[in-house]
């Protein structure tokens, strides 16, 4: 709650202009698409949040915290592939939304910060709650306006209408990503008992969009596709491997029947949406690349010609290891936001196509079948040998280990679910233990940049702006990092499964060479940061329910009920740091040694 | 905690540059008077961390949430008066300093961050946990330094430490605010076994800073001198304000010499540390100007020739209104810190000089006093009244509500303590309720943006870094804007005093006129912001102590414990929003009429 308290009645002789400005601003987000709008109480911001309140196309979220609202509105962004919008006050609480902005802006979702501002006159004087919000995020937005302060002049509602249909627009893409609007408001703030609605309804196009924005395809060349198709069909060890996207089933499909028709294996990141759902059976998708690759030996063994990407860069670290050894003479990547995903400095190829357009069109090409090439046969092996091992390895384990725990979450998660991963460990677990299914699952993560901040509201974010059950698997860290942001759960009465792995800190500090060379006392204190914090006596403060698992029926009794029950349920799986350290390398070694009798021992 | 987790093992040839280099720099900032350093766990800061961790000068506090951290080294730099730092690794950890890096460079604070980045050759190419850092605080920091990437050449330590040197010295100021240094670390970032201590000893200077910075004090030019006194001296309806600072000892008693020599009165803000304390006892430091100044036709009968202004804005709106309705002749601003605190557009002379120098310069210069004046009777007239009829309200008032609560707040403080208080109307019930006393207070606030994010761990931070006991005065919702940071507290065995006035919401809304003019339904939700949390439930999940007060005793019995006892104890004053609300207005209305029989009535 935020506060300027210094506006001072105004006469009544028509809609205040403030009012009039921000609601056919409004107005035009919703009719380009915006639904969802977490709006954040304060009073330069009367305007905006009464438009919001008020609009009946618009669901608001009300959020006391603002850094927990961005990411809240980043998590019903992704989870419902529409721009969403954020509302706050002049001051430090846009700042709350720098996090979330920033995550945006490198995962390509399309938010719209709307921030309230003082007018000119009072910046940098002096005046309460006034920061310099100009370009308040730097180089991590893709549009930044400052408005005009309104005013009476009825063009001004054209100039607003036009705003809200451009900020949307920018927000989409492509590129998409955040937008930031600026927007002064000057004294009076409250609005006047004139009806905003009637007056700015002389600039309706008759409930169209003012501004139709009309976006083409980015359609390869054919020259391109030529070019592919004669690559591809010419070379034989072929990859094809989709990074983090959230790839729509056309997508899929057609990703899936390419890497069937060249008999090129797919290496599937856990957040590319391909590991799970039904689409063509015969594609070659992979689930275990990034423990197979792990082996030197293997990784070598596996060396490809030509390696076609989608999606940003991997979450797998063996892979990224993988290319830069291997050095393949093609690597092709797909940037249809404009990015460029290559911090190998690998890349021969960038395509700034759409992927779906450059699939069709490779399918339409590609005649001969490699489905049966010895590549194939040799990589499949490493994954079906490695999938084994690894089936015998958690098979044998009866303690609570994160391995294991991914394919029980697996096996539990309701169809169609949404899957919310936390950074860190978890989504390394995820990418070396979810295994690949014909169930529908959507994956969604914070892989722009990779933070730990913000896992609960982008979960609570995913789950309030859609029907399916969202489960968040996190860690302890991440879930510490927002609590506060369960305060939102609680007054929305959202629905939440969490599973979280409890090692008491961060345990994947444990993984580093730093590990073994800091002194303990120095690891233990700035490293590991064991928390202490008992988890479930701070989610229950929120009134979430929680269940410490005991054993694997245990989770899987307290799973399924947190499914079945309203509200925010939390299941913990307490993990001994060490012992899961040593699991995790028991199961490396094990792939390992049965991989070396196929491919050379390279660990000795 | 933030993890890379792609580094790779060096050879053990001599000490890491990345930790020769943190290891130069950490040590030239705490011989520059850094004390305390607020570390955030992370893979690619590890060389700042371990640098941190092993210097003996230095107090580090582990942090999980780096927003909390933030907020924690600002109250600590606050309440030792000394530079303070902050050390996060790559990615969004650092936009989460973002709120308090604002707040300090409003609030003159000297912070230095020291965000560990990628190199450049990793920056926009798909990187995991990587984004543009350079001048992530736009224009609120003193100064921003991407550093070189450290490598074997010895002079790069010679460039740490100089860099050291600077950073301390451009926080320091004037003006003072934060520092942002951007640090790029190559891999590997671990240490080898060799001594990065014993390597970096060569470009020591015997203990010494590397670079002496030397500050000349900001001495008033005798001309002005001259100048002010002749005004001083000719105009008797002088006012001298001092609006938020933390004065130090020397300050108050120059400026209350001042007064009272030229019969000036003092409207001391509440953080301004001039209302209590021991003082000279002749000055005329008034407790409740902005509660008389409410009455316009006091403010207007109260008409200055000249406002002689120390600190910044001040947080009383009432006597901004009196200002631009007086619009005095003179309005003179000392402003050390090259700020220009005039969001009214009134001031007729800024003064760029040390507020202790110009004081002691008018001192020895002024010699008539003025101090029988009628004018300085008329404005004690409606002090001392004032103080009559608020004394009489809460006497007459059993029930609990906010103004009575300052006093049994101020009375139950231990000498010396320190009182933070959040913004939004705890500060404003502070400046209109605490009454003017010798005994010593310090009182701190965040006047820099006036956020109310980031009070705990404000609070905590000043509580963490020196020996005196720290009490917050919160209202509940900026309590849960950061309840996450009592983990911090739990960790680091923190004692601190809480007091929070409880309206389940945003009660400063129901203040403004749009509490009238804005559909029920919708000023409810998305402006009073009830949440219904139960406090008590949630800090107990972080292991804090609770208490509701039902009575007065009861509060006296409950601080007087919660001060007694370690660690967090939270006291909650339940306030009823509609009652707070009229209660306020009954005081302001019985000041009205207690003043008119002195100065008209104004409030018909």
């Amino acid at each position: 709650m935020r506060v300027d308290a210094d506006s001072s009645a105004a006469p009544d002789a028509g809609a205040n202009p403030a009012h009039l400005f921000a609601a056919a601003l409004i107005d035009e987000l919703t009719r380009a698409g915006v639904r969802e709008v977490c709006v954040c109480p304060g009073s330069r911001s009367t305007a905006l949040a009464i438009a919001a309140a008020q609009h009946p196309g618009l669901r608001c979220w009300s959020q006391i915290d603002e850094r927990s609202a961005g990411f809240f509105a980043l998590g019903a962004a992704k989870a419902t592939r529409a721009p969403t919008a954020l509302i706050c006050t002049s001051g430090t609480a846009a700042a709350n939304f720098h996090p979330a902005v920033i995550e945006a802006f490198h995962a390509h979702v399309p938010l719209i910060v709307l921030s309230a501002d003082r007018p000119p006159e009072l910046r940098e004087w002096g005046a309460g709650q006034t920061i310099d919000q100009v370009r308040l995020y730097g180089t991590h937005v893709r549009w930044f306006a400052e408005t005009a302060v309104p005013d009476a002049d009825p063009q001004m509602l054209n100039y607003a209408r036009e705003v809200g249909c451009r900020a949307v627009a920018e927000a989409c893409g492509p590129p998409a990503g955040p937008v930031h609007l600026n927007l002064p408001f000057r004294d009076p703030l409250e609005p006047t008992s004139a009806s905003a609605e009637s007056e700015i309804a002389a600039t309706d196009r008759g409930g169209q969009a003012y501004t139709r924005v009309c976006r083409g395809v980015q359609t390869p060349q054919s020259a391109d596709v030529e070019r592919l198709v004669e690559l591809a069909q010419t070379c034989e060890r072929g990859v094809i491997t989709c990074g983090p996207m959230d790839a729509e089933p056309e997508f899929r499909a057609a990703v899936a029947d390419l890497a069937a028709a060249l008999g090129w294996p797919i290496f599937a990141d856990p957040i590319s949406q391909l590991r799970s759902g039904a689409h063509n059976p015969g594609a070659p998708v992979l689930a275990n690349a990034d423990l197979f690759l792990r082996d030197e030996r293997v990784a070598a063994a596996l060396d490809p010609q030509v390696v076609l990407r989608f999606g940003a860069t991997p979450t797998s670290k063996s892979q990224r290891l993988w290319l830069e050894r291997c050095r393949p003479e093609h690597l092709i990547l797909v940037e249809p936001e404009a990015a460029w995903n290559d911090p190998s400095h690998l890349a021969s190829e960038i395509l700034r196509v759409d992927p779906l357009a450059l699939c069709a069109a490779l399918n339409r090409r590609v005649t001969r079948s490699q489905a049966e090439s010895p590549w194939l046969q040799r990589v499949l092996r490493a994954e079906h040998c490695t999938a084994e091992v690894v089936e015998r390895c958690i098979a044998d384990e009866g303690e609570l280990f994160e391995p294991r725990a991914i394919r029980e979450l697996a096996e539990g998660l309701p169809d169609g679910a949404i899957l919310y991963v936390s950074n860190s460990m978890p989504v390394r677990d995820l990418d070396a233990f979810l295994p690949a299914s014909s169930r529908p699952l959507r994956v969604l993560a914070n892989r722009g940049a990779n933070g730990i901040d913000g896992m609960i509201s982008s979960a609570l974010g995913a789950a309030a702006s859609q029907s399916k059950p969202v489960v968040l698997l996190t860690g302890d860290l991440a879930l510490l990092h927002d609590v506060g942001a369960l305060q939102a759960a609680q007054r929305h009465s959202l629905n939440l499964s969490v599973v979280v792995f409890d090692n008491d800190g961060g345990g994947i500090f444990s993984y580093l060479p730093a590990a073994d060379r800091v002194d303990p006392e120095v690891f233990e204190t700035h490293f590991r940061t064991p928390h202490g914090a008992n988890l479930g006596d701070i989610v229950a403060g929120f009134g979430a329910g929680f269940e410490r698992a005991s054993s694997w029926e245990h989770f899987r009794a307290a799973f399924k009920s947190a499914l079945a029950t309203p509200g925010v349920s939390v299941v913990e799986i307490p993990v001994d740091r060490d012992r899961s350290v040593a699991h995790h390398r028991k199961i490396d070694r094990r792939v390992s040694e049965a991989l070396a009798l196929q491919f050379g021992n390279s660990r000795t």
